[in-house]
């Protein structure tokens, strides 16, 4: 029987929506990737969302693989129990039942779950993490995020908002978070932190202040940034190191609290490279204990962009309370 | 059967060894407590704590409730598995074999485990967090320590070092800490880092700095401080608002991590009353998203000082391996 499974997962992003169909071993056999398009309203991207479900749904049908259940991980908070988006930074949801109407366009059975926790999932079951007990996920992108992997479990927490690693305060009196807290890890260390403090740079520049490279890109983002550290701009080196120093905090204190076999970071903040890890391993050599750091193993993402939807495909799978430890199981 | 169960539980603290003789609802049938006398050597404090052991074993075994195991809540780092303190900031101890010396000692199965782990154990038990999925604990006293119970089970993380919630990295050019990083809460929010402060503030006073009324104090502690900002001292005020402001800001990022049902607070700070939950509360409403802080409990230790045995005792009867399910039950 299993060999002719098919499992569906979609990974709802603020950029892009992926859906994957994947068989029971987490082999991709046919994926859809299409602009989210936020600014269009939460209609529209339902019906984004909806048909890249039905599509995949379809393949699976005429391959003989017809799909179960319908998995998405999308951005909190949520009340995953009732499937709904209650409100998120990046798109246009507020208190949407994407999971019943879903349910009610595909015919399907829909989980809706926390999109670092779906990622977390994916790297346990099918990455860089596979089976690792702790296993710890961070996501450093246009914002930051998390799940966790514990005893084969993703911890989901009471309303499955756990992880929101991005809104940890790491310096109570920083730059205000679109969350409305200061100081949280992604007003500090995201993306968009690293791009708005570059624009910062090239407005001081304009005034008076210290030249820099920056000044001449077309776009500021934090690929220019790194970009234009590694060639030597000092703003740019100071901006890409103060950003990276509070994400290796950020990882650090998750190592304090979870004592986790493997910690795995994805996200296009990891295009940066190596660069990226080193700054992690070292805050958390200097911060944790010994006792926690000197086993711990910090590993890029082993499934690139696809861990989050493959990881909705395998919780939309396994029901959440009952076939728990299929889970675990899965994985080794 | 479960009538004439006893379980022995140690809690062995910096000043303090607690021990206790419980039955299988976590009533205390006979308790001890010595002083740890640290000073005294590894040794000594040893024999303090196998002679409580002993002694619980013995009256356990006298009134027909033989325990079948001892458990022991400590410090980290520990090596849980192998029953080894590693090394302790307050006792004497590196690398000591504490759970196969109490073995040979008491010839019964000796369980070591992360004292946080033990009292968040002991409050999901018996205490103020009955059941609760899941449950945080902090406790807050001349460390910062923790635990955590997911789904019934306690986290221990790869090397039952996960929790140590006192060393999260709260201010990255903070104070230093005892453990080699700087700005952990336990360097801001502890009784410890209380201490230091109020003896900072009585120097500057001295060399003409602004008066304060702890200049008078014959003793310089947390207690105090609490006290004299409680009788009107503008300096004692400063120092009491803000450690309670970084131990809220450690209790948010508990909550973002989460997401958890109850929190629960134990320790000597709590003495301070109500002012020290209203901190926290305050602080976990304006740092953590309504999805999180919603629906969140924040609420004394309900064991008071025996959460630790009470849990050290409970953990110890539960083998780790098999039978963690029971735990589950028990609480409910």
């Amino acid at each position: 029987m299993s060999g002719a499974e098919g499992f569906v997962g979609i990974d709802l992003g603020g950029t892009k929506i992926r859906g994957i169909l994947a068989d029971g071993e987490g082999r991709i056999l046919a994926s859809r990737l299409e602009p989210t398009g936020a600014g269009r309203g939460s209609e529209a991207v339902f019906e984004t969302l909806a048909s890249i479900a039905a599509s995949l749904v379809e393949e699976g049908r005429a391959a003989g693989r017809l799909p179960r259940s319908v998995g998405v991980g999308a951005p909190g908070p949520l009340d995953a129990e009732r499937g709904i988006i209650l409100v998120t930074e990046n798109l246009p949801f507020v208190d949407f039942p994407l999971g019943p109407s879903l349910e009610a366009r595909l015919g399907l059975p829909v989980k809706l779950d926390n999109d670092g926790c779906a990622a977390a999932m994916g790297e346990y079951l099918y990455g860089a993490g596979r089976g690792a007990d702790p296993l710890v996920y961070v996501t450093a992108s246009t914002g930051i995020g998390g799940g966790a992997v514990i005893g084969g479990r993703p911890l989901r927490g009471r309303g499955s908002n756990a992880l929101e690693v991005g809104h940890m305060t790491l310096l109570p009196d920083g730059p205000a978070c679109k969350c409305g807290n200061r100081g949280c890890a992604e007003a500090l260390a995201s993306g968009t932190a690293i791009a708005a403090r570059a624009e910062e740079a090239v407005l001081a520049a304009r005034s008076g202040g210290r030249p820099t490279s920056l000044s001449s890109c077309p776009r500021l983002g934090a690929e220019e940034v790194f970009r234009e550290a590694g060639r030597g701009d000092a703003v740019a080196e100071l901006i890409a190191s103060e950003a990276l120093a509070y994400l290796g905090i950020c990882v650090a204190n998750l190592a304090t609290i979870f004592d986790p076999e493997i910690i795995v970071i994805g996200g296009g903040l990891c295009r940066s490279g190596e660069r990226l890890f080193e700054a992690v391993r070292l805050a958390v050599r200097s911060r944790c204990s010994k006792a926690v750091s000197g086993s711990l193993r910090i590993l890029p993402a082993g499934l690139g962009g696809d861990s989050g939807a493959l990881g909705a495909a395998a919780l939309g799978h396994f029901s959440p309370s009952g076939a728990k430890n299929d889970i675990a199981e899965a994985a080794h």
